[in-house]
């Protein structure tokens, strides 16, 4: 009789808003779970009620160290994302990026895991190409208030690519654009967290600039399935994928392509709760805010016969509801 | 009687070709200098000469790994900078630039050391704005074969723009561009050193595509000089010099603005070579190769008082006579 385990993987950053959710996925379709947190901006809140699940082990383990264990997929979801996160830290919020990268690849190529790393859509920076596509290399500050998360992410793509080349690490990655979902954390001064925020509390939506600026909502359940399709793929597709597009490495955008301006995304809010006395207010935009962003999102619907299928709308009506239920 | 000590400084990449024209303009000084290299592309033929002087130490030592000591100055070159030296161990080079400067800022942090970083034009990529000035962000790929150096150099700059905006390091750095003279290596693969060899050897000199991309050439000395006085200045005139610029770290680029073809190198090589009989032919252009290069100074020249003084053809004198010692 064969011995059949679980497959087992690692998640990085499983406390936070996304990394919680792979887990629960994970664990959904049968795996085996370890998950690494430091819980900077993670929170146990996230992963509750997987902790007395025999196959979920939480971890507190800081990825700027190496780890150890044997697993099938590693996630490499750590690093704090928001702009009022990582600015708190800058150092360390570089070096969750670089050295958690770094700890990941080497980690994937001693036991020969396959990696998905998640990169972001800030590694274009103030995109000068619109909708940006994965060959376009981005406008990025080296040494701006932003940096830290910017080249700190870009750096971590740079390594992937190259222990890929270098070595041979199965390792992939999607750049994620703005996701949103239950588990974000209420106080990431995210636009879609804080307008729901302000609203359940009557308080003023602030709007930065004339609120015109444009960005595509995902929601994370979208994300989730693009990410296990993804790893689903058996190396040689991925290869071919590469060479076929002359991509340096297995790179796809993940978002929707969907795009509202910020002003209707705090209508629609508004709308949504409509007990709320919250007014719509204006700020001065905040440094290095990047104006414009839109995924162009051919590449993974070639690859993974993917796209998003939750609207706005929908996403944020469960969004509401998971907020409605931390504010009590 | 009071004690009167030697300043001391420490050099990164001591046995490379800038690493040994700075410890030499050091010590000429009257530093004491102690100088790392791992000699994976520095050679001590470099510095075999200072090996005498009771004031210069040569410690095998890779920057990748902490180093500890007390100093007044801190000077960082580590880093292969060839691509046909960086590309041969793209991961060790990455971490060379990043891991290098974050031992070096966590140093300088501890012993309040100040520290001259040595970044570059290859920052700016592919750049679509000519000349570059320091506000460019550049155009660099993050997944492409050359992304090791720019990447890594480029999360350098980040690192220590946020040691100092968050710990407080006195840290400057320098674009450099385009530098040659002395103690380069002879088989780095860069277009000095290329053209110089191949018509020693009377070889074909190689161009690649049509030869008219144009480049800019600073003589070592020139540098130097730069550095030197860079590093003498009080921190608040660098500090009040980033505010009245809006730059977010002690940035400059160090470079010869007097623009050539790659072809007119070629040829002018060859005028000072009347003894050779080589040739000039063409090869396609190698992936990502980046077209065009050229300083703008303008704010070396308001920081410094410095301008690059060396004519390339006098340069190029030194440096042909000191390959033709090598050669022989």
């Amino acid at each position: 009789m064969e011995l059949k385990l679980p497959k087992k993987a690692l998640v990085t950053g499983a406390a936070g808003f996304l990394g919680s959710h792979i887990c629960r996925r994970l664990l959904a379709e049968g795996y085996e779970v370890t998950a690494l947190d430091n819980l900077f901006t993670g929170t146990k809140d996230n992963i509750l009620d997987l902790m007395d699940s025999k196959r979920f082990s939480f971890v507190l383990h800081d990825v700027t160290q190496p780890f150890w264990g044997r697993f099938d997929e590693i996630y490499n979801l750590a690093c704090p994302a928001s702009p009022i996160h990582y600015q708190h830290n800058p150092v360390e919020t570089l070096k969750s990026s670089v050295l958690g990268i770094m700890n990941m690849l080497d980690l994937a190529l001693k036991t020969k895991a396959k990696l998905l790393h998640t990169s972001t859509s800030e590694v274009y920076g103030d995109p000068l190409v619109h909708p940006q596509v994965e060959s376009y290399w981005g406008n990025v500050n080296t040494i701006g208030v932003r940096s830290c998360y910017d080249e700190g992410k870009r750096c971590a793509e740079t390594l992937l690519a190259d222990y890929r080349r270098e070595f041979g690490v199965d390792a992939r990655m999607v750049r994620i654009f703005n996701t949103y979902g239950p588990n974000m954390h209420p106080k990431d001064g995210r636009v879609i967290s804080n307008f729901i925020m302000q609203a359940l509390a009557n308080e003023d939506i602030t709007l930065f600039g004339d609120g015109m600026q444009t960005r595509s909502f995902q929601y994370c359940d979208d994300l989730m399935d693009a990410m296990r399709r993804y790893m689903g793929l058996p190396r040689d597709v991925v290869d071919g994928f590469c060479a076929r597009h002359g991509l340096g490495a297995p790179v796809i955008n993940t978002g929707n392509p969907g795009e509202y301006t910020i002003r209707e995304l705090a209508e629609e809010t508004l709308r949504q709760i409509p007990e709320s006395t919250s007014k719509i207010v204006y700020r001065p935009i905040p440094a290095d805010d990047p104006k414009r962003r839109k995924p162009d999102i051919t590449l993974a619907k070639e690859l993974l016969g993917w796209e998003p299928k939750v609207p706005l709308k929908d996403g944020l009506a469960k969004t509401i509801t998971y907020f409605k239920g931390l504010v009590k």
